[in-house]
């Protein structure tokens, strides 16, 4: 299963919408006899290129899936049709399909008599879908936020300066994070301030990925459309880009230059409703985002608590002034802080990388302290 | 040596103003034959308490030092003379005297027959003593600056509550670093706002220091001395403390309460010189300093680029609004950014305690942007 793992995650950033699958033919001896991955949408699941690879072999063997077994005919045939078709003796598979459970094909798999388990390094495999897993469950797309600060939490010194903040290690891994989203998104004030072309570029994964490589779409947050106009480089055609506007505004100047998409003002606050956004992206087919800022526009997806996964890269520097990374997020008394699981640190040249995801409830209560009472600072 | 190096750790917090130094003492045949470390000033050097367990077996044999071996007659007599007449053949040791190069022991070995080598795992013992040895380079004490933020880099929520930002296990490092410093320093500005006791209360930590534990001097910069009032929990005898005030301070109120010194202002800036404050400290026998804040004095230590060492403790959490860890440190522009090196990153419970130094130069000159030029945000 592990070996499934691996293979799953070859996948990533080019099945949306579907999930990234591995799979592991052992034939009867136990001995494995083929594997494959569900490489791009509209292409044979993991298990037809697995049983493929398989052969003859397959037959009284074991097939072992990240995912359940689908048992819907879409653009392919259901896999669990291949699989009983293949003589296959039991499947173990680590992770449940998140869609009604009557669609699963585990049920299918077992009324054919075919031995059925369910478990295996399911965390693991977890991991590798998190994004599909996430957007099926929560019907929008799985948003990652990405940030770059200074150990003090600045994205800009006072004079607004934030070249090289982050080291050229940091700003490659940027890059891998957009070539494995469906959609970049940024606030009009990022656009207005920095024009970004927001296209994956970075020559490593160019030559990795080649042709395997999709653009994510570009999404510019502009609801009264004045940040984007004609000749930003988000319209430049090396990819996609939607521009989000609000259902009043005037937006005539980008008719024709971009596709442009109404959405209800935040009720009672600042630009667009956020759970419209991402409803409009996810009938979309978009099940991934990276939201890559400003603060302004990660607050707002802070306070609506649609941000899955944080990944921050932290320049080891100190400014003492300059813009925070993030900017309001209606919380205004320490336990409403938004708590996060760290789940991984590295180390990109200078920098770390901190992925986090949302996680550990607000602590209860505080215990009624010991005497003597102890201030707060002494707490930090 | 790896070995020394261990034994010298065990007297950090203890020893100041000495270094703290181990010893391991080789018998003729290169078997183990006695070990030591330096416990508390005033008592034995690692030497001497390695070559009274080594007794006879010293002769022929080899000395490992964490140190290069004192040569004068302090409080205690040399370790060179001590060395040669116990007949050790040969002394290796890892980090030099950072005094005047006349002051250290090695030629006095050499001369009389002793074969002396140096440098044996440096890096590691510079590291063990690095307090000490930055102290006497700079003849300042060595500033440690701790804080604690949540990711975003806030020190308190929006209404000032910071209760449980970080976790029980990071507090508990905090009274560890408060252990092995000589003193604590914080601002009039966390004087008022926390009155702080400032003492190391952990219970654990009063276990396994037990009579071993040296509180720390406690010293508040209060400018104005309008902070520190009689009943403040700093005055409470727990331990030594130390107010600093302006020369022109009316401090009337804290006569035959507590010792008050008087500095100069900062010239042209806020409150009291910080070069000043550390050289005092520093003639007071102060060879160490844990800066706890707030986040105004921390920015003007930065300023006067007085921070050796960063001790960061990061709590997952997101605020999006609150003071910020660092204030005005005299920084406008990213090129002037205190750069550090980060050298350690650990998990404490939920937290993430990231240590860094000052190190990696300002980058140069951002080199000519390829084409086509790519605007600040995508850099982050
Ligand atoms: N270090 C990094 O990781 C990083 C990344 C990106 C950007 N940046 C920097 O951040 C700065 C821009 O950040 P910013 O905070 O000013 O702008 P921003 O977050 O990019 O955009 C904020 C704007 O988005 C619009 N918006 C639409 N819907 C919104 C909603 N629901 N909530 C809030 N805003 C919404 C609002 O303007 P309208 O309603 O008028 O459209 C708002 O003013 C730039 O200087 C850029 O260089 C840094
Ligand atoms: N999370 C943490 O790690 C942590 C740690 C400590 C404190 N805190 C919080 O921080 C807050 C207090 O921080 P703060 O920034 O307001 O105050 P602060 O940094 O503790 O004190 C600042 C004051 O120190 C005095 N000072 C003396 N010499 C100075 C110099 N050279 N430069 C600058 N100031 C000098 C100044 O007042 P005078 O000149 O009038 O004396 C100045 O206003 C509290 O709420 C506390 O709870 C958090």
């Amino acid at each position: 299963m592990r070996r499934a793992v691996t293979l799953a995650a070859r996948g990533t950033g080019s099945t949306s919408p579907n999930p990234v699958v591995g799979c592991v033919i052992l034939d009867a001896a136990g001995e494995p006899a083929g594997e494959g991955y569900h490489q791009r949408a509209g292409g044979p699941h993991a298990e037809i290129h697995a049983l493929r690879a398989a052969g003859e072999r397959a037959r009284g063997g074991t097939a072992l899936v990240t995912l359940e077994p689908c048992d819907h005919t879409g653009r392919t045939g259901p896999c669990t049709g291949a699989l009983i078709d293949a003589g296959i003796a039991r499947v173990v598979y680590a992770v449940a399909d998140p869609h009604d459970e009557a669609a699963g094909g585990a049920a299918t798999l077992a009324a054919a008599g075919i031995e059925v388990e369910r478990g295996l390094l399911a965390a693991e495999a977890e991991e590798v879908n998190l994004p599909w897993l996430t957007s099926v469950r929560r019907r929008r797309p799985f948003v990652r936020w990405k940030y770059a600060a200074t150990l003090d939490g600045r994205t800009a010194a006072a004079d607004g300066t934030s070249r090289w903040i982050s080291s050229p290690a940091s700003r490659a891994d940027v890059h891998r994070l957009r070539a494995e989203a469906d959609a970049v998104i940024v606030g009009s004030g990022t656009a207005r301030a920095d024009d970004p072309q927001l296209a994956v570029r970075h020559p490593d994964l160019l030559d990795t990925l080649g042709a395997g490589l999709r653009q994510p779409l570009r999404v510019v947050v502009d609801s009264n459309a004045s940040a984007v106009r004609p000749g930003a480089r988000v319209l430049d055609g090396s990819a996609p880009t939607l521009v989000a506007v609000a259902e009043d505004a005037d937006a005539a100047h980008l008719e024709g230059l971009v596709p442009v998409v109404r959405l209800p003002r935040a009720p009672g606050g600042r630009g667009l409703s956020i759970p419209m956004l991402l409803r409009t992206l996810y009938e979309r087919e978009v099940r991934s985002v990276l939201l890559e800022g400003g603060a302004t526009l990660a607050g707002a997806f802070v306070a609506a608590r649609s941000v899955d996964q944080v990944v921050g890269y932290l320049a080891p520097a100190l400014l003492g002034a300059g813009p925070a990374v993030l900017a309001d997020a209606g919380i205004g008394t320490i336990t409403d802080a938004l708590r996060l699981d760290v789940t991984g640190v590295d180390r990109l040249g200078p920098d770390l990388r901190i992925t986090a995801v949302p996680g550990r409830p607000a602590p209860a209560a505080a215990p009624a302290p010991a005497t003597p009472a102890v201030p707060a600072s002494e707490e930090n």
